[in-house]
């Protein structure tokens, strides 16, 4: 029969080690504590594997656990001398929930379980405080009613404050064991009133009743959205821990306290916590009291007159000082631990990794592997690299005070400041001046680049993690909140309204792209510094790993930023991006409009030195390095006019009417545009286009050549979904090739190879690699068409369908492995078979996000390409990555 | 070393029976006859093989081919004892192309190749007949100089035609052998002054000249576009047949004619065709002479004067008729042949199977099974399903004058006159009044589905094959014209221009929905006749069939026509169709704006009767068969107002602003509706709809079931990519039904599958299955996701691919097997591992395509849904499928 309970303390350790899957990670701290030989207070732990069962079995226990869980209650009873709803020495127990990761979000704890109106006099007489067995009653029937009746809390408060007026007093010190115990029968009426039955006397009832509340709380709506917010998938479940009750409130010699074994905020190597005299846990959280500082140097550092732990409890201070150094030599990772004193006596409560700030957790994992704590590869893998984002964005000041009037998705991190204009002329125009704007947009679109750049953040009210504003905004390191679906836009007044709130053109407003906060006005910001620590990780990461980081880029200053944050290339240059400059939006146009393949030349002709231009400074940025340039992707109507004026303007250098261009661009209007005639669809019928951009490249490479590191051009076309589209494009850039290599007398090494992004491509990827050089994935299309999801669309049901559990996680942000990684690691292997030396990349938004690196390492991909504020934090991802996957491979015997 | 070249005739014949893949069909034949006996003139074929050498090695021919056709040469010399260029006995030869199959657009023929200013002496003094010998020469140059050369045909025309002026007479017959001499020196003058180069004087010149071309005309535009028309793939070139010359036009006792031997329009069983004594055989087919008929019979039916063959050469027509009887015997199908008698002696130059209508096909193949030359299941396979297509709509009279003014692609056929209007209202109001009315768009949307059932034909100016338009009107079985690319249609002058003519509203014209043609004024149609021939095959094809042949329908009509034509029931019932009714749709819009559950579910409860209602029409019409009903699928904005009037008409209903629904309208515009909140996505977001929908259909089979045969209704879920979104949908279904039969005390069987439309369900089938009872892939959304092709979009750049040979055919008419049909069959195959009785059955438009068909059969799908015009067409191509997948399954010794 499957066990269920772990008995552990007093010397029992059913479960040795403890596995955080199957105790939580609570109750395996617990288990390993006893097991080293710590004062855990006795107890037992129901493991997760009862709550798959409980809700298997529609929320009920199946028999067997009962036996179970009366061996944990004997094995407390035999290590406390007490016995569970004994009336002479009664057993009084905490029961508390424990996921395999923290989760704040999750059921309170509930304290001094057992007692009720006969041992409540039982324990008086034993503690000898009558004062303390009344309070410690009321506290039970409290905490019982909120966390385990579901009772409102505001009534027992109430009733609390009617009784101190009663008094006279204002502080619960000031109350007397008669008090308390007049409370308590408030409370029992309270309950009864509230509940319709009487507060449960039998300590077994009670026990059961906390155990089956503990089990409900992994599927209430805080827990769901905490686990959404967090990517914890809902079927890990919580355990339960029971455990032996300590007091910290009886008397001078008793205390409680929390602690961290370093600086949770800076990282810094110092003891770091709290503790309060004669009180119990929940003193410490609830402020009621202030606590006291626990090292005299913390308290002269904040000039507090109240003594430290370790001027008032010195012997007991100085063992809980070797715990704390004997717990983090044993988990090897700084500890946030909870510890009572009960009359002189310390018990641990609790133990696990702590939380601790980005900058903290760099510090920490560099200090200990110099300390040789840990080794490097293990300071690698101990950073999260989702958190660094914060150290690579100014943040808003957490003491200035906020305003929030919405709040959005968190789609680009970084605060920002600024008038709010809600177009991307007046943005660039404003924003060009020196001005600083947000850009507040129902949606973005191409043609908004210009102002969207010149903006210090960018606001939608409609659009998902990756719509175009989203991905637009973090490839240029801009905040932006997307998809804040509370504010309506009023384009022709200039305004915006959320409720009530009316927010017009150059009013300030700021917005927190980490939180998805947008705030009425200026909210003061701190500037990152990249403390040194951060260097020395990313060295470390680098020896780790095995993939290659590019970056997504294609203005120079993108391209400077991400070679300074160690890009090794470019994988991906959008050269549509080049297209919306203000001087050349009209060639554009007017090549779009032509009626012919000499129009569409004349205006092309016009464009190629922009283009050539363009491509020259790249190459001399990125001198010797692999530069993977995209052929012209979207489809042409985004490039189309849309003013009177605009379209004047195209008439004009075109040469033909207004009216005419009119209907053209009626007759652009595309139903689908995502599936429309895009990507090599384009240089398949206009190949004059992928012809110029062929030249532009291919001159510029030349050009850099002449004086400096060659580039190594990889040309990439989009859109393949047959070997034939390849192979037409391909001969056609080598003719280029060949043409401007005769006319210049030189050459320079090239690539051509695809983006894999249809799944017919990556079904075909043997035909395809036939004709390619190398694949590179693009998972935002692929992603779109193997689900038959349209990112722009897709705010209307994705959030419900994470939250529902349909997607794991949202398959934009991380690749979903199961649909989407099945065809690449099909088109991988395919492409590879025909081709063994196929370059083989990846240039979605996912070549960001470190789960989506651990399946690029996990398939064998040569290179992940992110945008450039991404680019650390793709190369610790990919160091991680390496290491768990050789650990892997290790374990497997590979 | 590969053999190139084939010798046939005087009992020599190298390939035996011959291979049409390899020889080319015309060259199959020659061999063939030449096999049996039959007297052929003797020759050679180059193989197909070479032709794809000769591209694969930039249209040049590998040295051993010469050694190969000296070889060829040399056998015809031989068996007819002349010699090629030989100045006194000379070998004339014709140079043929012949594809695998018959290629009408192709390089005509070239005659009398071997003539020169030498050899015409020699022939001339041979024949006796120096008329004959310079007519031959003067026709040899202008044959070669326009097939072989590409001069202008016209220059000779008119040299011919000055000739005769010079001698002041109007016949060629009139012209003798010195005007001839003079005109061949004329036309010689004219070589040189338009090739540069004098007329080649040397026999290997010309033949090497005229082969090259042949090659050459493969890859033509008009072989190109026959190709990309006709669905022959661009790989598999043509042959070149080189054989000696006879003449039908050496006096009275030579002739020449082309026979069938069945008649090739109504399929009796006559001998059919024409002759001319003395002419070649050009001269039947130009026109130039009135040819005789055949036989008496057919001589006095047309009331001729001209003695017909059997008449006056009696001796010969009855050497002719056993040469035809033994033709259709050996090859037992009805021959199209082609004859020459020179001086009395036979000789057969060509024969193949006839190409024949489709009420002809459909006789000879019953009739020639009656008659025990072929089984009944050949019959099946003899009649080509698309053609039925023929026999099912009226068609224009083709003897009727018709004025085309544009020309479209042929989206649904049949033939339909009425006056043209510009929107659906007018269409619904014009044509529920009893007119006849034409409905013309740019393109089509639901919205319009009324206006398109009021009308005749629908013709719009976009979209493709497969477009909005295209795909309702097929399942209507309305003839339909779509992207008529030439039309620009104003809506608001109520009017459309092609060049300068101008078409008002209340124009009548006429659409040809087989050839796409529009015309000006009303055409005569005529209506079809099913033959009994007709229902006698279907019987043949259904014993024979494997799949289970059912419609996709909605409306009573649609059901019962199917019905009739031999449906098994429904494959795809869209119940969105349903919502667009006039009464109904205030109720639809009201449920889509309504701001929360509760009006949503006020509106749907207004719905439902309507829903039941029509669930129970159908489920009695159907009665006792299974219906696929699919939950709604669209996206929610195709339903929306537009008109201030109808904004009006649901604020009224609904009773909120005009404003407030402007604003919800406005928030359910999507940029790629194909891939946004659509198919099961609605259902999950909102269950209450799918919920009525579930309610509708169980109420409604439970009051059929009361009273018939029950329906089993297979409730199918659209647009499933995950298992979760299955097993949430199919747990309401389930609440649904019980609640419904709980209330009605009585229940019914049902199923619940879903479609396998994206290219994610098809990878996840396995774990799909495991909530399925059904599988139906929905292969038009899985083109489009697998290809990335918006089928409303793909008109701009499919043409091309297609005739590019990107894409074989269009993948929105026949499955793309390579891509789509590989996750199909990867679906299938991961759906029955786990779940080996689940029902698999393709309800897209390819259910009516034969070869789409074929790949069903193949893959083991159980059925395929066809629009109910389509079913015969299906039931015919499901017959034929099996019955060649049973032979190639034994043909492979399983």
């Amino acid at each position: 029969m499957t066990q269920y309970v772990y008995r552990f303390g007093a010397g029992v350790s059913d479960s040795g080690r403890g596995d955080k899957s199957l105790l939580g990670g609570k109750g395996a701290n617990l288990a390993e504590m006893a097991t080293i030989g710590l004062p855990v207070p006795p107890g037992f732990t129901i493991s997760t594997a009862m709550c798959a069962l409980y809700y298997a079995q529609g929320e009920t226990f199946p028999d067997s656990i009962r036996e179970e869980v009366a061996r944990g209650i004997a094995h407390i009873e035999s290590a406390t001398g007490k016995t569970f709803g004994n009336v002479a020495d009664p057993l009084l127990v905490s029961v508390r929930s424990g996921a395999r990761v923290s989760m704040p979000g999750m059921m309170d704890t509930v304290l001094n379980l057992g007692l009720n109106d006969e041992t409540v006099v039982g324990l008086a007489a034993i503690s000898g405080d009558p004062r303390f067995a009344w309070d410690s009653y009321r506290r039970f029937i409290q905490m019982y009613s909120d966390v385990v009746l579901g009772l409102d809390h505001g009534r027992f408060e109430e009733a609390l404050e009617i009784a101190k007026e009663d008094k006279g007093v204002h502080l619960d010190t000031d109350l007397e064991a008669s008090d308390w115990e007049k409370l308590t029968g408030a409370y029992k009426d309270l309950v009864e009133e509230l509940w319709g039955k009487p507060f449960p006397q039998d300590a077994e009832d009670q026990l059961w009743g906390a155990i089956g509340a503990v089990f409900g709380s992994w599927n209430a709506d805080r827990a769901k959205i905490y686990r959404r917010l967090n990517g914890i998938p809902g079927d890990w479940g919580t355990a339960v821990n029971v455990q032996a009750m300590v007091f910290g409130n009886m008397g001078e010699s008793s205390a409680t306290g929390v602690a961290f074994t370093r600086n949770p905020s800076t990282g810094e190597r110092d003891y770091y916590g709290e503790y309060l005299i004669n009180a119990q846990g929940e003193d410490v959280v609830a402020g009621i009291r202030t606590p006291q500082y626990l090292t005299r140097a913390a308290r002269e550092a904040a000039g507090a007159k109240a003594a430290s732990m370790e001027e008032s409890m010195p012997e007991v201070y100085g063992e809980l000082a070797r715990v704390f150094d004997l717990l983090e030599r044993h988990y090897r990772d700084m500890q946030d631990i909870e510890f009572t004193v009960e009359r002189g006596k310390l018990f641990m409560l609790q133990t696990r990794s702590g939380k601790r700030t980005a900058a903290a957790a760099l510090r920490i994992a560099v200090e200990m592997a110099q300390e040789g704590l840990i080794d490097e590869d293990e300071a690698v893998l101990r950073v999260d690299p989702s958190a660094l984002d914060q150290l690579l964005h100014p943040t808003l000041d957490p003491d200035a005070e906020r305003n929030v009037i919405a709040k959005g998705l968190p789609a680009s991190p970084g605060a920002a400041s600024g008038a709010a204009v809600f177009d991307a002329e007046t943005a660039a125009r404003r924003g060009g001046a020196g001005e600083k704007v947000i850009l507040v947009r129902i949606e973005t679109s191409p043609e908004d680049i210009a102002g969207m750049h010149a903006a210090q953040g960018i606001l939608t009210a409609r659009g998902g993690m990756t719509s175009h504003a989203a991905v637009v905004a973090r490839g240029m390191g801009r905040p932006c909140v997307s998809g804040a679906g509370s504010i309506s836009i009023d384009y022709r007044s200039r305004l915006m309204r959320i409720g009530d709130v009316e927010v017009r053109e150059g009013d300030i407003i700021t917005i927190e792209g980490s939180s998805g906060e947008v705030m009425l006005g200026e909210v003061a910001t701190v500037q990152p510094a990249l403390a040194g620590d951060f260097g020395t990780l990313m060295v470390w990461a680098d020896r780790a790993r095995r993939l290659r980081i590019r970056t997504n880029a294609e203005t120079p200053a993108d391209c400077r930023t991400a070679r300074e944050f160690g890009a090794e290339g470019i994988g991906l240059c959008r050269t549509e991006h080049m297209f919306f400059d203000a001087e050349r939006i009209t060639n554009v146009r007017q090549m779009i409009l032509a009626g012919d393949e000499a129009g569409r030349r004349a205006a092309l002709a016009k464009l190629l030195p922009a283009q050539r231009g363009d491509f020259e400074q790249i190459f001399r940025i990125m001198a010797g390095l692999p530069v993977t340039i995209r052929l012209l992707d979207p489809p042409l109507h985004e490039f189309l006019p849309h003013s009177e004026e605009e379209f004047a303007d195209v008439a004009r250098a075109a040469g033909v009417e207004v009216e005419t261009l009119r209907r053209r661009a009626a007759e652009l209007h595309e139903v689908n545009p995502m599936l429309g005639h895009r990507g090599c669809r384009l240089g398949i019928t206009y190949p004059e286009i992928y012809e110029m951009q062929a030249r532009a490249i291919f001159e510029a490479a030349l050009a850099v050549a002449a004086d400096s590191d060659a580039p190594i051009p990889e040309i990439m076309v989009p859109l393949v979904g047959t070997r034939a589209e390849l192979r037409i494009i391909r001969e056609l850039i080598e003719r280029t090739a060949r043409a401007v290599f005769d006319e210049k007398g030189a050459s320079v090494d090239y690539l051509v190879g695809t983006m894999i992004e249809l799944p017919r491509a990556a079904l075909m990827a043997g035909q395809i690699a036939e004709e390619a050089q190398f694949f590179s994935f693009g998972t935002n299309d692929l992603t779109q068409t193997t689900l038959g999801v349209s990112r722009d669309d897709a705010g209307r049901f994705l959030t419900q369908y994470v939250e529902m559990g349909i997607f794991a996680r949202d398959p934009f942000v991380s690749i979903d492995e199961d649909g989407v990684g099945q065809l690449i690691g099909l088109a991988a292997e395919r492409g590879r078979a025909v081709k063994p030396a196929l370059k083989l990349g990846i240039c979605g938004e996912h070549g960001g996000d470190p789960d989506s690196i651990a399946f690029c390492e996990k398939t064998g991909l040569d290179y992940v390409s992110a945008s450039p504020y991404r680019v650390p934090i793709a190369r610790l991802a990919a160091g991680q990555a390496a290491l768990r996957h050789k650990a892997a491979a290790e374990g497997l015997g590979l």
